[in-house]
């Protein structure tokens, strides 16, 4: 039994750091790293790669809005050709800079109101998906389920690995209950890591009004870098080990 | 008897544009693409991609200074690890387009004040060749005999690419003219062209004292985005057809 | 009879350049000026004040969305606190500039996707409207009448002035005809230059149903950045004043 | 016995932060603010602007070099122009940016490598002055004593402010130890304590070959963004107040 664990890694730009990408790479298998458009600048990224390399973590391109100012965590209406462009453009930065470390981007996914956008957003999901198909087919997509994202990549035959979030509350139907609805985040490490562990043994999950939900687990998202995620996420880590759950980068 | 003609294309960034691509690539062999530092959205990146492959031109890319303000053309005192990674992002960044648009990168050229600081800086030239060499040992720099950048590329084994400028006023040891000397920028189209005839036939140009030079010709570098330029660009052009001289791709 | 003639000048950044601002600035009588989110580095900025301030036109602070690649002409869903302090930023910054070229700034204009979007988006019309209170209340809002901006403006006691456009089709509620409707932009420069003299005598215009609207008419807005456009902003002020309207700023 | 004590503080940028704004400015009366372009959001700043106000500490305007990447730590060869203007619309988004917090500028000190630069180049130094003459005449500048930077300021009749390093060796001619020397960087809070009380109480420092160095001390420089920081910043402010020397800003 074995599962992939993913984090945000290397959200800096030049001076500026956040969360402690050590200790997150001590942990995760499958690393997300920033491409340059809501954080990481080169040089960077190059030191992030080689950190994940021997960590022995895979890296992904976490793919974004232009938009240093806000992380990457606004919309912006933003057209097919140029969204298409911008994703290829950030993969292919951030696969030269893995190569010189030694290392290769194994999968994509999309960064903060990116992410939240394709979950429904049928252009974007497409320009996101038709961009990672035309660098690298064999690229798998990380994601969520029952997203736009999803149907457009399986749409023109990329892989796509689902992803699930041990510290968030879920509706019956599957979905995440929104931020904004009380309990929609959970914080207390020892639930979290049970639930990880009941999401990768028993692929289900205790939804908000009680329902058992089947979830398909690829990988398990993991946060570094709000005050006490270091500690869930070292919760969550030591819980699957406990219970013989390898982990493994999902490629 | 062949030579490459090289320009910069694409310069603009967003809504912006500069020069009229369509005919300077109606005449260069080698396209030199800005890579997102000093100009080119990703976009605006591949559609000049697909031009220059449809026109049968090579794709160079012209890593710069990270300054959209200053379009790369102000000396920035960047360390060399910054230097190292932003070329090898700005490289990467192009080779994923390119790929896109079915062409490759095929040589990399220093832009605007980087392409003049690597002449003489020890350090920023050995950023840069480090970088190209860490991307791909088969990439050519184009530039300058006699500046560091070559020094350094030799040195690591790299393919150096030597360019001349036909309008641009030479010294006796083979040097350009500085740009405030009087006369150090040629404009009249019939000298500069024949000037690039000779150049190319007999590899020497006339110093502005009388001196006859030898000169390294493997590309002759055309300008497109100042007024008159391009009647200039393609007074050269056809001078050099006139004189049965080959216009090929150098690498 | 007089009415004011507003048009975006001044739309580039660094070495880039947008349309004829000489041309434009002998026409309007007040200058629209990027602040730097959208278009507008700082030099460029102060050249332009001072050309206004020879030409005898206002200068408007056009503030944006943080978007040069999009030319602010994409909508991002900011924040209020971020948009506010934005705006306030953007003014200020043209503040110091104008002042220092012999002019200050008399107006405040939403540019792009931030002027669409405060038609009707309460919060971003609200952080304007908040912003350009607290930077100075005397300052007037330039936009369209019936918009969410007008409304937050008027709640809190700022001027508004009321812009038409003699090149867009009109609704029989007043409104714009959206762009993507056949026959939204009139090309016509004779046919424009009437409906502008219409709207200023009249302070009517025909709606695409043929029903005659009542509008407001503080300002006729130019474009001087498409190809025709300045022949068509030529056609206004003349047929302007061959039917004796004074063009005047509005403030 | 009274002296001024400053210190960067606000340098985020967007969802980065730097040192402990608050810790600091329980302990300065000046405090110098980034304007946007090596750091400092819209949002950012005025927070920052209304935690100076109810501290009692007054806002200067941190200027710097357009490089959010490297921080404004490195040179740029910005031209007389640029520079000019750079600097009067960074003075000026500040301005409103304060006013609206309730407070105003009060000072410009230039940041990092423009701070560096401005003690020796002349036109880098000249382009400042004028642009802080030409926003206000009334404005100090914050800086060293013998710097290019105040015998332009001076040639112009601005206020010049001087500020002494504490935590700095000092050379027998009373400029700065450059970094690189051992020993030029002191660790050790007492030390610098003791020297900062010495420099406002004698006016003097020991220079590094014992020779007793005559320094002019308007304002005191602490830092707050390295590790230790703030504990040497605690330090010097204890250790003045222990000496009854008022901590009162500048202006």
């Amino acid at each position: 039994m074995t599962v992939d664990l993913n984090a945000d890694i290397g959200e800096g730009f030049g001076i500026w750091r956040i969360g402690d990408d050590q200790a997150m790479l001590g942990m995760v298998t499958s690393a997300n790293l920033a491409c340059g458009f809501h954080a990481g600048d080169p040089a960077g990224l190059l030191e992030v790669c080689k950190l994940a390399a021997e960590a022995g973590a895979h890296v992904g391109a976490q793919v974004s809005y232009r938009d240093l100012h806000g992380f990457g965590r606004r919309f912006i209406d933003v057209s097919f050709e140029d969204l298409f462009a911008d994703v290829i453009y950030q993969i292919g930065a951030l696969q030269a800079v893995a190569a010189v470390a030694g290392t290769r981007v194994s999968y994509v996914k999309p960064h903060g109101a990116l992410y939240n956008t394709v979950f429904s957003h049928t252009q974007q999901a497409r320009a996101v998906t038709a961009a990672v198909l035309a660098v690298d087919p064999g690229l798998p997509v990380l994601g969520q389920p029952g997203s736009e994202l999803f149907r457009q990549a399986e749409m023109v035959g990329l892989r796509t690995v689902a992803e699930v979030f041990a510290d968030r509350a879920y509706k019956a139907d599957g979905t995440l209950a929104p931020r904004r609805e009380p309990g929609a985040v959970l914080h207390e490490p020892a639930i979290i890591a049970e639930r990880a562990v009941r999401m990768v043994k028993e692929g289900v999950v205790q939804a908000d009004d009680g329902t058992i939900v089947d979830v398909r687990v690829d990988s398990i998202c993991l946060h570094g870098d709000s005050p006490g995620a270091p500690h869930i996420a070292a919760a969550v880590w030591e819980q699957l080990r406990r219970n013989h759950i390898d982990l493994q980068p999902f490629a």
